[in-house]
């Protein structure tokens, strides 16, 4: 088989947003689109396109909440990298979204978890019929029945959408994990489009997303140095270094990261750090590891593990 | 085919000293052994046998120079978990070798270079007839070109040596590199157990090794927290945590980190650098890179990955 050339779809707006509460300059995302372009990534994830209306929060800053108006400020000159922009169920006004040839945005992505896939589908198909690429992202994969996967299966196969993400939002996937679940979308939906989002809890991101492609996952999420949320995702200058594609140039990527990401990881935590590898290994929401982190107990590890494998602590651990 | 179990060889001291030029103090060594013993990793590489009249730098402490009446101070009484310590062609003094019935250490490794085999054999043969379990190392296997490795294996095969290690000193490899290298050493070398050592620079070391661990290789090399030289190695943590195997309890090991490694990360660097990758992406030494770090321009990536693959500034890419 041939592999189908990687389109990468870096997300460290919208990924990384969820570090920061969307503190990014303009001058950053501006500075992120010319690199992304430089190095020929496909498409950059500019933020949320979620209703303040819908979802508090709304001190969060632009990008949480995509206007057309501010996006055309910002991006006043488009290049091949197409824009992205994520929607969540039950946070998007429909009304809020222009008909693509009048929006900066290219791609809409749909995430949404396993009972919501009829809901994710209803939007895609508007959104769909407004001209947008649309993907759908069926989150926490690692916790989701086959039956019920393969019930919300026969829901996307109808649909026009473009892409059908595997996401494993936990980084609990190894590549025998990555491995099924590829083959289990091929053989489900031999005629849609693939792609993988991968978290890097236990640094198996960007090796998961390398194995998926090898196996004709095209749409690869990543984000610059990992920015994501918790662990962060697979490494965009890894891909952009890696992947063997003239269009692809690493130099950008890394004057990006000298020049603005350094400084952010100062003031922000995420990557490699031992209460995320703890969820990713035991399987968990990486957010009782975001809570601690956040505690005076930040580093107090043998008794994170302590609090989520005993089940006298951690009610999870002892219901059957 | 049934999968061998997997044997840890623990190599922070020795590998992590390549960092902090041996400032281990003796509580940290005693504390890990103690770690690791209740972790159930089997070998525990305790620093460099090798001799310092024939080594300049007799000031980096003990454990780069282990010697037999400190290391009984330092482990008065061996668990399960079983010493070992690597010497370097020519740096080694035969005589400073005590049999095995004498010495605190299970296991000697060999190092060396694809040129040196002759010699490291030489050396395997006598540390065999002392007693010791033995492995060779053959280092930068991605600068090696696969007929003077057929020829290593002839000198390899007729020795008694018991485990031979695919080792990725550059951090270059990927799952197909891994796999390529694996299948070779296994169909030439059917009778020797094999072991792995990465490196990190390409976030690629957790899972090259466990890519190798299910072809059958059984020895993998990590270190705590991923200290080594560079970019690092695979990450103890990760393997004690992952392997099902029920000697494994992943609750010693964070203990050790939150109380020694966190500190140590804050004084001396490894780990995922973006210097560090751009010599693994380009399957360079990573000398130039450590010098990069130690230099003002550290954080010049892009000045840096300019001078690695410029003709007119690094000689090295224009040699025809």
């Amino acid at each position: 088989m041939s592999i189908p050339n990687a389109k990468i779809v870096d997300c460290t707006i919208r990924d990384g947003g969820l570090v920061n509460n969307w503190d990014f300059s303009v001058e950053f995302v501006q500075d992120m689109y010319r690199a992304l372009s430089l190095a020929g990534v496909e498409y950059m994830e500019i933020g949320y396109k979620n209703s303040p209306k819908l979802l508090k929060g709304a001190d969060a800053g632009p990008w949480r909440f995509l206007d057309e108006g501010f996006l055309r400020e910002v991006i006043s000159k488009k290049s091949d990298t197409k824009l992205s922009a994520l929607v969540d169920i039950g946070r998007v006004d429909e009304n809020d979204i222009l008909p693509r040839e009048q929006s900066a945005l290219d791609l809409i992505r749909v995430a949404c978890y396993i009972q919501d896939v009829d809901k994710a589908v209803d939007l895609i198909n508007k959104f769909h019929r407004m001209g947008y690429e649309t993907t759908i992202n069926i989150m926490a994969l690692s916790h989701v029945m086959e039956n019920d996967l393969v019930e919300a299966f026969e829901e996307i196969k109808k649909s026009p959408v473009d892409v059908v993400y595997v996401v494993d939002s936990y980084g609990n996937f190894d590549h025998k994990d990555t491995n099924y679940l590829v083959s289990k979308f091929q053989s489900m939906l031999p005629e849609k489009t693939l792609g993988i989002h991968a978290h890097n809890n236990m640094q198996l991101a960007f090796s998961n997303t390398l194995l998926a492609h090898e196996k004709g996952v095209s749409f690869l999420d990543s984000s610059v140095y990992g920015m994501g949320r918790a662990a962060g995702n697979c490494n965009t200058e890894l891909l952009v270094g890696y992947l063997k594609n003239p269009r692809y140039e690493l130099r950008p990527v890394l004057e990006f990261i000298e020049k603005h990401m350094l400084a952010t990881r100062e003031k922000w935590e995420w990557g490699y750090i031992i209460p995320y590898m703890v969820t990713g290994l035991l399987n968990e929401h990486p957010r009782v590891a975001m809570a601690a982190r956040a505690s005076a107990d930040k580093d107090k590890f043998a008794e994170f593990y302590d609090k989520l494998t005993s089940p006298e602590v951690n009610p999870a651990q002892s219901i059957e």
